[in-house]
């Protein structure tokens, strides 16, 4: 039983901050540190990098499109050659920078609006894994399970790893009930550790209609950027270790 | 009699060119990419980096104040940690997608206001270096000759190369004339293409008043960004050749 | 028989430059300013703004996306609220720009991505409008005639005006040919002033399948981005005089 | 005995948020609206427009240089046209969004960098002052007392109104104590509160050494981005309206 925890990091930018970079890194095995387009000036990408590596964390890069203004959340018409340069810029820069304090980038996690679009848009899958080659084909690709990018990812021999929503309600599919649905999210901390043990142990989660329903996890995702993010991340960690999980990054 | 000739390259920007870096490729030995922060996306940068590749031309990245809106001219106060991150990250960027290309950056060029501010201040300098030092200490800077980041460099263990301007004009104490001052950029052709020769052969170059100074330049930067900036680097790269000057990178 | 011509203008950025402004400027009857959000740095829009009021040119504001590293031509999505504020932000900022130089914003003309989104999409749209509502509602919105755009101008009590493009082969439908096939772009200059003409004289157009179909334009927009584009405008203008058509801007 | 409170407002971008502005609506009797360039998207703007509308709190235009990344705090050389021309920009935008929630801008507080280099520089003081004059000639700018801006505003007819700040220390001279030397900031609630009240009261203020020094203000400015940020400034208000000063926007 083990599994990876990851979290968004490294996502304020210039004078600004979202969520505890510090507190979520004595947490999380794996740290998405946001790159440049969405979040993160180079100072925060370097901090970022240096705290992870200090607490041994492992770093990826959390790539999205060119978007500060709304923060990657904004789904975008971009050109196959255009989305995989500007993948592979972020890319590069992160991993020197990581490189630089001592660490490395070991995988990529696709951020926002991109991260959904990847998961059903062929085209766009494949400009982002084709970054990937480019750069180095042994970094594996972290996004939802069964995804239109885990496919493209198969056919060019990029490996992906699954992750998981502790806190997020799926449907009998296995899919993600939509953000703006009622009951969307988990709030509750007792809840969401529950779940989150469950994902590691029975590799299973009870949908909103109360099936249970397969979850191949060998990563589960914690939100730092809500108001109780810490002490929702902290309950999960604790449920895990306490049930036995063994919390490991899978890079 | 060994020369090199760098020009500034990718200075494009989205939609926006500036320069005609194909007809530049064919001519320089030494490609200044632009890195994103005063000029060059992604794509840009790329399209840079395979042409380069594809002509055996050498890469260096072309780091920059971060200024799109004033193209890396204007001069900022910056601290020292935050500089040094953004050099980093640029350098960064460039080099992973100039690998993905099947090249590599060679070097390091600061541009436009930083290149400026470097060759008097120390502490930005430092900063500068620190990033050279921290990715790869092996790269190269390439500035004036007996500028104050040369010093600096120079006590980080880190090489140097100097580079001379054919096209503008000396002081007698070795120096640039200023921009603004009348008879500060030499426009013609075969008068530049002259200068050319003599910094590559003789070492020297006649100042504004008439003298012989030494310029002590592995490297002589052509401009890319003016009307006749092709026509003239051809000059230039022709009567380096038809005096016997061999034309090669430093790096 | 009285036409419009419009071309968009002040879309450089910073160093970067797009177009002949000056020259458009001795065409059109209208020019459409970049507002800063896909072109147009402060003090382009300033020059440009100065020389239309010199030549007695109408300023339009052409309100974008926010999206300088793609030139405003990727489609968004973005919520209503954010759009309108958007909108307004830009409108704005031009309008005030153009009243210190002695004019003022005449008329609201969206730019590429979202020019199209807004003929089809009624959220988007209404959010324009909404904008353009709360700023002065007596602005005309100047797009294609038909378009949903117009629909919801006409409930909110906002006045539009519908343009042609003397350059883009027609539908029998009366659309435009998508730019990606064959013959969208009509690059004669002889056969695009005839058709100026037609549009100014008879309102029709004759459609790609050789249909004559009705254009219910007042204004014809005119590109200033490509390399023939001046000769080609000036064509347009010379045909209309010729053909005893004025030339007048509709706001 | 009438003062203003002013404080910075709106200086979030995107999802990033700077400060309590609700709260601080409810203290202050300006508002310093960012405008874009340092801070603030024009969803952000017309929020915190619509909220000093409400609340009757007069809106002032927080312009600044060219730079999200830095917060404006980078110290740039600019060209007074550009300058100018970004000001300009600014205003009008926010003026444009003001009116649209049925306010208006009714002064101008540059921001950062810029402020503390146009209390010193005459050439980019004029270039504010013109960007004002051009723009409309009634607006007063808010700086400090004896400041070069002031200077330049009165020889070209410009309004201006001086501010004081109660939580920084003070020079026997009347100006304030660099930030980075010890003591600069006053953190005590009540002795920040009381120096409000003798500023408002007596117009003074006792410097770091002891003496009675003049502080001629017509407005004291409260921080908005600090933890404590909105408590000090109740403080401030509380200890005003007990000493029997009026509260009143000067514009």
């Amino acid at each position: 039983m083990v599994i990876d925890l990851n979290a968004d990091l490294g996502e304020g930018f210039g004078i600004w901050r979202l969520g505890d970079d510090m507190a979520l890194l004595d947490i999380v095995t794996s740290a998405n540190v946001a790159c440049g387009f969405h979040a993160g000036d180079p100072v925060t990408i370097r901090r970022t990098c240096a705290a992870a590596v200090d607490r041994g964390v492992t770093i990826g890069a959390q790539v999205s499109y060119r978007d500060l203004a709304h923060f990657g959340r904004r789904e975008m018409e971009v050109e196959p050659e255009e989305l995989c340069a500007e993948v592979l810029y972020q890319l590069a820069a992160v991993d020197g920078i990581a490189r630089a304090m001592g660490g490395r980038v070991s995988y990529v996690k696709p951020h926002g609006a991109l991260y959904n679009r990847i998961c059903r848009d062929r085209e766009q899958a494949a400009a982002v894994i084709d970054a990937v080659a480019d750069y180095d084909p042994s970094l594996p690709v972290l996004t939802l399970p069964g995804s239109v990018v885990h496919e493209v990812a198969a056919a060019e021999g990029i490996p992906t790893v699954s992750e998981a929503f502790a806190d997020r309600a799926y449907t009998s599919a296995g899919a993600l009930v939509p953000r703006r649905e009622p009951g969307a999210v988990i709030h509750d901390v007792e809840e969401v550790s529950a779940r989150a043990v469950r994902m590691a142990v029975e590799r299973t989660v009870t949908s909103a209609d109360g099936r249970q329903v397969p979850v191949p996890a060998r990563s589960i995702c914690v939100h730092g950027d809500t108001p109780d993010a810490v002490s929702l991340a902290r309950a999960v960690r604790d449920g895990l270790l306490e049930a036995g999980v063994v919390l490991q990054a899978f890079a």
